[in-house]
């Protein structure tokens, strides 16, 4: 990708993460970094003990339970080391050496997430959609009430699939939502765990929000290093050691946006409206096809094929000279994938979707 | 800390980190949050795969290489989760669980690098200045040539010790550089492993710069979670997740403006100029005497009290009127701490001069 081959245009960023964020939360992130508040002070120099910055954290923590709905019942962390570092930090905590945890494989995290768990306990894989490249969201399985936990991806960024409802289990559901929370409204109460890397609907790259039951905690016969035990940053709401400041400052306006425009019911609304506009198009043009199941397809990360493969290049190229940014697909699915996450107006989506019946016209 | 208090005067910004950036740094990164290089998009929601940002990485590496003479016999990291996740993942991937590692005790970090370590292997606690509240760098020790390594903490940011000089031992010194990192020239090739939280000398909070032997690595018959490997981190670039993005880009930012300053050893000069002016008050000044022993003291954080500590609210008061900002001391020694990284003009240090002068003056 050249950001900026094509100065003229406006960019309608279809990045996959870290992606686009709100207009006005970039505007005032910015101006944070210049001079926070008047203080004189870049935001980028200040104490994370300062009480500047202390009512940040306080905030971040109060509009995610807000947002969320999230009960006391839950802690609500800000850490470091993105989603993979989740992925064992999480059976480092909650699965001893004889528990069983099983995992969904919906694609490249699961796969990573089923990794690390062996380190640490039992993992089950109980159900898999590598049989047609994930190309969708398994279902109809059984989890045992005495399994430690059920892990799946929330949404699957790489394979445009996302889960419309959560299995009914009586286990705790451990979820990596790095690419769908905040989109859409869910009953916290039905996990244990829930991961995300700010990078897609929350903020910029370099903070990752966990929420965690603490009722799940403490149960594991071993060892934990100190900055490993969600424990650590409960007790010491998040700053035992440095928060990553700025990541954490821009993540809360972004929290406010959301909040402004409605919340993530609104959220979900607009996310709705986009999709359908993109797999509307998807469906009728006669020189694209979805690469997901139908009734599995993401609200996020729409990805899509073409019939004739020696046309991609040519596509990507209009849809570059429209200032259209990121859609080139990932390897492993190939064709191209619009991201289109909170923050994406539908009036980017049309964009997109222009091309496409214009690139349709000129290649009939 | 109340970093609004006085807003018509021009701050000083002594705080122990994340602390003071170079102002010409903190220009480009405002304007980098609000458009970088007229893409029409923020750094902040941009790929960390473009071609762009993949320059950044490859500068900031070869930056850091070309600043602290880095030799390819190193690899050079940018993590995440700071010093203090260092303090684990330094004796995870190094210290098998049969070998020994010696561990200098020079306050707060070292012993919390102490206590972790001793989750892997033996750990000898070899020197300490607990004795006097960690006011010295203890020295006159022996390391046996069997150690796996010697671990120290080049500056402690809280007591205000620096090592003048490192000691003379055979085996690799792995060594917690958070706070004095590219503050002065050093031989990178007698350390093992070096890890640095960047909010001090080089960035905002939210990145950790690692730099370590290559041949230390993949010794120790355990297995290790794919992101605690430096391996990982070393085949991928840094790149294995998402990396932090922006602080990693302010950093660049950091390390250009040290290059185009002279270097380290122009900022050793700086440094050096700065202590002095403020100890040369600590010592003259009949209020004030200064907290770490004198052929130990450090020049980043100049640690102070006053002999009548009933006067030490009236002086921070005076200090923050003059916009002088973060200098209350860690509560673990009380008092002043005067943080004076590279950043730090000796302009800034003069204005603290001043007012310790003036009120020796008011109360004497």
């Amino acid at each position: 990708m050249n950001l900026t081959s094509v100065d003229q245009i406006k960019k309608q960023n279809f990045c996959s993460g870290p992606a686009i964020l709100p207009a006005p939360v970039i505007a005032e992130a910015a101006a944070a970094a210049a001079d926070w508040n008047g203080s004189g002070l870049s935001i980028l120099e200040i104490s994370h003990r300062s009480k500047e910055f202390v009512a940040v954290m306080e905030e971040a923590e109060s509009l995610t339970r807000e947002l969320l709905q999230v009960s006391d019942d839950y802690a609500v962390l800000f850490l470091t080391g993105g989603a993979s570092s989740q992925f064992y930090m999480t059976a480092h905590n909650l699965l001893g050496e004889n528990d069983r945890a099983y995992y969904v494989n919906t694609g490249t995290w699961s796969t990573k997430a089923i990794k690390e768990a062996k380190l640490y306990g039992q993992v089950v894989e109980v159900a898999s959609s590598a049989d047609t490249n994930f190309s969708y969201i398994p279902k109809g399985y059984d989890i045992p009430a005495d399994a430690r936990y059920l892990h799946l991806t929330s949404n699957n960024t790489i394979f445009g699939t996302q889960y419309q409802q959560f299995p009914d289990v009586s286990v705790p559901i451990v979820s990596d939502m790095s690419s769908d929370i905040f989109s859409r409204p869910f009953d916290v109460n039905r996990f244990g765990l829930i991961y995300a890397g700010a990078q897609k609907n929350l903020g910029p790259a370099g903070v990752t929000l966990v929420l965690v039951r603490k009722d799940l905690l403490g149960k594991v016969n071993r060892d934990i290093p100190t900055m490993l035990n969600y424990e650590t940053h409960i007790k010491k709401g998040s700053a035992f050691n440095t928060p990553p400041v700025y990541p954490i400052f821009v993540s809360m306006l972004t929290m406010r946006w959301i909040k402004q425009h409605g919340g993530v019911a609104a959220m979900a609304e607009r996310n709705e409206a986009k999709a359908d506009l993109i797999y509307q198009e998807i469906d009728r043009n006669p020189l694209f096809v979805g690469a997901a199941a139908k009734e599995d397809r993401s609200r996020m990360n729409a990805t899509f094929v073409m019939h004739h493969t020696d046309l991609e290049g040519a596509f990507l190229e209009a849809a570059t000279n429209a200032g259209c940014v990121g859609i080139k697909g990932h390897r492993s699915v190939g064709g191209f994938r619009a991201s289109i996450y909170n923050a994406m107006p539908i009036e980017g989506v049309q964009t997109l979707v222009d091309v496409m019946q214009e690139f349709a016209r000129q290649h009939a």
